[in-house]
């Protein structure tokens, strides 16, 4: 069996890039900031299925944490890591430490553009700009032909396509459905914060973006319908109700320009939709989504008040 | 004779660069406004000579012009600059359109950090960050592994490099020195703008800078001396009397850093300098400058005052 290889720097790992495309073989990409679940690995197998190899790199990157965040407590286990990524089949990941990727003197950055501006990019200035510009380093020493991205993180999804199509880059994103637990809740390495009894309220913000969905897709089907605005408020509602402590943001938007959508016209008038939240439980902040085309679908739907 | 390709499209560019690549061949790359000069050709003989292949782009980037500059009335030929780059043994010239490299909806730029904030920078806000994005996407169409750049552009040179340092490009950026007409004015497009009586008076920038240069290198020898200001001072003002409008800045920096130097002591502490000018003639803004090494330079000293 092989064993993984963890690369610490950037000269190595270009190095080996280079033999592997001399090969003529194609390179998978997933990045992350480790602690991996289930959702990263699902994005390694498929790297290794549609891939000539894979690269995973785990960073937890400095530059898109507010100085309030996490930063410091984000959770770190690279020997836990680096196990189970050799398990699926990953053969190298990329590690370096801060003062490799920002060494004295690093001054150039990627700036995102509107689709930044909303959801979480209003409440954590500057962060989408620190993801692209850690993003477009990877890719310039990684140089993926694909690269893997779970739609947990929609709108980074996004921004980050923008990115590769606004700078003319070659990578090709492939967006990997939310990995979910049983009861619902969007894995994130960020659940390992909670507490038992904050976890069993956890799923409360996935329950009520599918209420809204559904909704949503009852309400653009026939005349009239509850206003939007009056959704939202018995969705923010529920979830401070359930436990949450407060709620960023719940809102309904065009999945295409990200922005929010004001009424039901509008509603109508977009085809695919994006329902998003974010809110905080105890010490933890939570964020979820669903994206659906809302003439496509068909199903069960519930009730709504 | 082979002909010149001129390539309009980033689909077709980057089908004919995988093509190069799988042959095994490496790229060189001028990127350019066009409006050719010997300096342009120069960078193209260079490239021709160190590379498989060599691309040149013609491209008046609008997002590098400010609102009051001269983006509309920036020359322009295609047919001259063609066949001038067909001569050197250029064989494709990317010559797309805006619409091609700004598409509706874009929104993602590059962000140039300290190297950018003084001399031209200061004067013209933004104009780096168009600089950055533009030549970021040329990079990501092209794939050079290495890019040729004129001194003439000292700081828009070291805000490239330092670019491709920090978002970890591929790409070699190689300086070449600036090409000068007989009596010392460093060749421009923009110097079609001069009038003939403007032309006349144009090599004052140069000589200043010479000037400045060799009292530096006095200066930096011997105990004492000048005081930087009074020097500075000096050739502004010959620069006025000679006959130009104004002087947008001239100033004596650490070429590694390009901040300015303070006073002789800095000056002392300093090994590369960079001493550099802007300033208008007419309706016609100029620059300049000199990059050398204080402690290895030897040769002819002026007297100043």
């Amino acid at each position: 069996m092989h064993s993984v290889k963890i690369l610490s720097t950037v000269a190595e790992t270009k190095e080996i890039i280079k033999q592997i495309k001399n090969e003529g073989r194609t390179i998978g990409f997933v990045p992350t900031m480790g602690f991996f679940h289930e959702g990263h690995l699902e994005l390694m197998r498929r790297s290794i299925k549609e891939c000539g190899e894979t690269f995973v790199s785990i960073f937890v990157n400095p530059i898109q944490f507010g100085p309030n965040e996490d930063l410091s407590k984000y959770p770190r286990d690279l020997s836990r890591d680096s196990a189970m990524a050799e398990k699926t089949g990953v053969k190298y990941i990329f590690h370096p430490q801060a003062a490799e990727m920002y060494p004295e003197g690093f001054q150039t950055s990627v700036k995102a553009g509107a689709l930044a501006e909303d959801f979480c990019g209003a409440l954590r200035p500057g962060h989408f700009d620190g993801v692209c510009t850690v993003v477009a380093k990877l890719f310039n020493i990684i140089t993926p032909d694909l690269a893997y991205f779970g739609m947990k993180d929609y709108q980074q999804l996004a921004v980050i396509e923008k990115m590769t199509e606004d700078l003319n880059m070659s990578v090709k994103i492939v967006k990997c459905e939310t990995v979910r637990e049983k009861d619902g809740l969007a894995m994130s390495s960020r659940n390992s914060y909670l507490t038992a009894g904050e976890r069993e309220i956890a799923p409360a913000i996935k329950e009520n973006i599918e209420f809204a969905r559904n909704a949503v897709i009852e309400m653009a089907a026939k005349p009239g319908g509850t206003l939007l605005e009056k959704l939202i408020e018995g969705r923010k509602l529920d979830l401070i109700r359930r436990g949450f402590k407060s709620v960023d943001y719940f809102k309904i938007a065009d999945a295409k320009t990200l922005k929010e959508i004001p009424d039901l016209d509008g509603l109508r008038r977009c085809s695919t939709i994006f329902i998003a939240a974010a809110a905080v439980l105890g010490k933890t902040r939570l964020i979820d989504n669903s994206v659906f085309d809302i003439k496509k679908i068909k199903g069960p739907r519930r009730n709504y008040q």
